[in-house]
């Protein structure tokens, strides 16, 4: 199987998984237990029918370093992916980022309204959680503790959620503005580095590794982080909107300071080809069995979209 | 101790436990684990210095009806009352309910923005699973994983989340607005009795109850959910906004109906009546020991703010 088809086989499947989870299956629910129908369409919008799902295959192939099946993953996959869909509902809202379009569909305010799309995101935060505490996720609970207080972690003020914070500081509050290439990464290893890592090293909490497994998969997944956010940079100083599937230019209209408006772009293709070197050197102690991590690694350096 | 003395006890635990967890004690946190500052700071003002801390009261007490100290129950009552703050920080944004005031001071988007009151609820939702996950919570793993599944079903979809999506519904899409009675008390028992009834079963759950005990929990916090709607009803429709501490008569201002407006003031108050009585009863089985809890029904019943 090549790695496009891996990552389109996970994608199918985390699909799958994501619909039973935000209740694709309306018909089965019923009475009071019946959440509403219109929430339930917007959380069904801000979940399904898009997106790579990159980081459902990150969890998927670090928790198969440890032999686990595919199957035993994709519970914490779509939870995650969960927290992912969440945030860009939040993100795109008017009072944040003011976005219309999304993976080229109307955002969840735009499809529904601002409130809704509020609500589906809360649901959608708290659905990752309730999954993660489920026996279905890992037998034991001591592991599901594990992946639920590693999420919480990555999601929060000292996560995702600290990096947004900064990010939108950065574009309301100039005067807070991170200015130094070091503030600029701090913020991007909150803002999207922090759940690809989590990602990465949910692999190594569902396969029970032993701490040098789970150290090379944290570091693999900080590095892979950087890549994504030079490559997303680059993509939005570079790409066009129709390839890319959403806004493009939007920090130089912003004015906003990120890696490749202070690096250049030559110096910023460069880091990111070192980076994407230091993802794959972070796999060695997994050998061969790490092929499609270290495909992975490619893939996120050079994507276009 | 009287009942006030016990209620005032526990809100200052409540209050002191709060503030380690949302990070009051800032200084302590360095590096990048830091929170940024800003966000912080709004997450304590949707937290501390304010609110009655019934939720987490209703934790304790629950609990200590099963021997617990205060002490081991207060990580679980301060997570439940994240989950109740943070709901309030996105209610009060202008596309939901648009509140400039909350218990006297500016609500978290006036303090500060919108998008910095969306983070901060976000945050907090994230904070009280964190919360839950720690072993300080109690030893048994089991015991955690069920708070973290109770208390993500009663936040979600198909509780709390749920509610509000119900209740902005019938304001802002009146063909879809509930009408009957019926449907009214479905919209309360998701928006605001759900909380309410894990705050008190979450006791039982820490108590290692009895299903017998935790069911009767169950029935009281179901009744006395019921309790403080109808209460809360009755104040938004007979109260003045400086004894109540936010705006009044904002559902009469939003043609919606309510129980009060269904049933009308006499009647409301003979349910009130009713319903007060029934939480009393469902705590027959704990005896003696049931004498703060069922003067809290009574104090549900007979507040004015």
């Amino acid at each position: 199987m090549t790695f496009a088809q891996r990552l389109d086989r996970i994608r199918g499947l985390t699909e799958a998984r994501l619909g039973s989870l935000v209740g694709a299956k309306t018909e089965r629910r019923e009475g009071h237990d019946r959440p509403p129908q219109r929430l339930l369409d917007a959380v069904g919008h801000a979940t399904l029918g898009g997106g790579k799902r990159f980081r459902p295959f990150l969890v998927v192939e670090s928790a198969a370093l440890f032999g686990l099946p595919e199957r035993e993953a994709l519970d914490t996959a779509a939870a995650i992916e969960c927290v992912h869909c969440y945030s860009l509902a939040h993100d795109d809202l008017p009072a944040m980022d003011n976005d219309a379009v999304r993976r080229g569909l109307p955002t969840v305010w735009k499809a529904f309204d601002e409130w809704t799309a509020i609500l589906a995101g809360d649901a959608l935060l708290t659905v990752a959680f309730e999954t993660l505490s489920k026996p279905e996720v890992h037998p034991r609970p001591e592991v599901r503790l594990e992946l639920i207080s590693g999420l919480a972690r990555a999601a929060g003020m000292a996560g995702m959620v600290g990096g947004q914070a900064l990010d939108l500081e950065a574009e309301r509050l100039p005067r807070t503005a991170p200015t130094t290439l070091e503030e600029i990464l701090h913020l991007q290893s909150l803002k999207t580095g922090a759940l690809i890592r989590f990602a990465c090293e949910a692999g190594a909490i569902l396969g029970q590794a032993e701490p040098e497994a789970r150290a090379a998969l944290h570091r693999y997944g900080k590095e892979l982080g950087l890549a994504f956010q030079i490559a997303d940079d680059l993509l939005d100083a570079e790409g066009d909107a129709a390839t890319v599937g959403k806004a493009v230019s939007k920090d130089a209209a912003a004015g906003k300071a990120t890696l490749v408006s202070l690096m250049g772009r030559d110096a910023a293709r460069t880091e990111l080809k070192r980076v994407e070197q230091a993802a794959v050197d972070a796999l060695r102690l997994f050998g061969a069995r790490a092929a499609t991590l270290i495909e992975a690694a490619h893939f996120v350096a050079s994507r276009n979209r």
